[in-house]
């Protein structure tokens, strides 16, 4: 067991975490009924047979990846699909990935102002700092006024969308302005004003600010980096979606490697890579599911620990 | 009690919904606990004695708009806040909604893929067509991928963000284009284009797949109503945000003035405007709060009755 993470700076939790799994590498948990371990599968999908075997499956992958990885990435919608019993097994589910001294980010991509995203804040980090995930997921489109509801304790983090590793984001993010910078460009220079104001760097040099920055888009990742010199790039898509190895290799590598002039541990932690379908369902016997899991959480590890270095 | 409107497609229940009630207006159900009438506050804010309280006042608002107004959109994060028992209260109330025979809106402003996208739309719609919201407030930063999933059954409708009420928004939606369009107009387009596609016009000529149009931003609107000619604009802000009382008066009236082109069942349901604070928290005596409430429907659906003819 360690402490949670999210006793600080939520950056220097992370970057700490990262130092102790000596690999900046994140689980992201999204679990999907049917692809579960045949062992698991009872009871009716809608029903709390489900939930239950979610939930059995959840806690056996955290235990599983436990000690190998810093993070996991719990899929909102995967749990909100069974309404409120879904929605408490993601709460517990999100503290039991703390105990076991791993950070937690909710990938809840949330957007909206005011009173509504001062509820998504209070949903997400909830209103006793021992409990809640240290980071969520959100959306900028409608502004600076949906991201900062979320950053009055410096120990929680946020993921704003910036260039996403789905084939449709294309005709948004890509789009050109006037002034030269693409849509995605315009949101990372929002994520790195509001990332640089007072008290949101920790002692790392990053900030508790992140971007999520698709695997997928390996062109794009050196560019957002120089705009965005102090966030953690949360990185999914890699290991599932287009792009040659070799691309998103070197992309992972550019990230990092501009967080390296941060300092040596921000330099582990300037990138979290994320993979989910390729450790959770590593397509193995059935009969040591929870082995498979974890051998897949360690391959993820060494291969990112020896490209980021 | 009326028929529930999501038989059919969803435009056309809107249309029905709307031409029964006689005006195009929407309450905004944004449920805060400490802004309740005071004799329903009771027990802890956090525990089981704030989704009560929330669960009588909202029960007792949908009651006394129920006959005045055709559609309620309910924010989940009001929800979100209480975990578990808040996401059931919010189901049921959508229920409560639609047995009421009134449009329930969602407003929970999702934007995800893939199988989150469409865990999301089944959270929001449910798996029984008895069942769940007749629409859902999303985001398309992501792209159309973040849409598609929710559009599986046309008598469900989305409403995409386009062009949003608060101030901070303008540094992303504003936004020039290299070929003249903003980045809300760019919006726009794809929003256009997806509601054109098959089988998502109803018979009224309006599409399910719908925008959110800021009433504080009324220079917008009409330019917004040439590039989505058959999108119902969900509009919020009225009556609560900057901008003059004329200026949106005006904007109203054009945006519907142009969904009058495709019939006069059209002409009432191309807009959907949305008043919150002002309905529920009218500010009058305590003792009659429900009554109150209803005054204050009522005169809101006379003023935008008189608005668009």
């Amino acid at each position: 067991m360690g402490t949670p993470p999210s006793s600080g700076h939520f950056a220097d939790g992370l970057a700490a975490a990262v130092e102790r799994a000596g690999s900046p590498v994140c689980v992201g948990l999204d679990p999907v009924y049917e692809k579960l371990p045949g062992e698991l599968r009872c009871g009716t999908p809608d029903g709390t047979g489900a939930v239950g075997a979610i939930a059995r499956f959840c806690e056996g992958v955290i235990e599983a990846v436990s000690g190998t990885v810093p993070a996991i990435k719990l899929q909102s919608a995967c749990f909100e699909r069974y309404g409120g019993p879904g929605v408490e097994l993601l709460r517990a589910l999100v503290g039991r990935v703390r105990e076991r001294g791993m950070v937690a980010v909710l990938d809840a991509k949330r957007g909206d102002i005011g009173i509504s995203a001062e509820h998504y804040a209070a949903a997400a980090f909830g209103a006793d700092p021992s409990r809640g995930a240290d980071a969520v997921t959100l959306s900028g489109y409608m502004g600076a006024d949906t991201i900062e509801p979320f950053m009055t304790d410096p120990a929680r983090g946020v993921f704003v969308l910036v260039r996403t590793s789905n084939p449709g984001s294309d005709r948004i993010q890509s789009q050109r302005l006037a002034d030269g910078r693409t849509v995605a460009e315009l949101m990372a220079d929002e994520v790195a004003k509001l990332g640089a104001a007072g008290g949101r760097r920790g002692g790392c040099g990053l900030s508790s600010v992140g971007a999520v920055v698709g695997a997928t888009k390996p062109e794009d990742g050196p560019r957002l980096r120089a705009r965005m010199p102090d966030q953690v790039f949360l990185v999914p898509g890699y290991g599932a979606q287009g792009g040659t190895a070799a691309d998103i290799r070197g992309m992972v590598r550019a990230v990092a490697q501009r967080g390296a002039t941060q300092g040596e541990r921000a330099a582990r932690a300037g990138v979290l890579v994320t993979a989910s379908r390729s450790i959770i369902y590593p397509g193995e016997g059935a009969g040591d599911w929870r082995g498979a899991v974890g051998a897949a959480a360690k391959r993820l590890a060494k291969e990112i620990g020896e490209i980021v270095g």
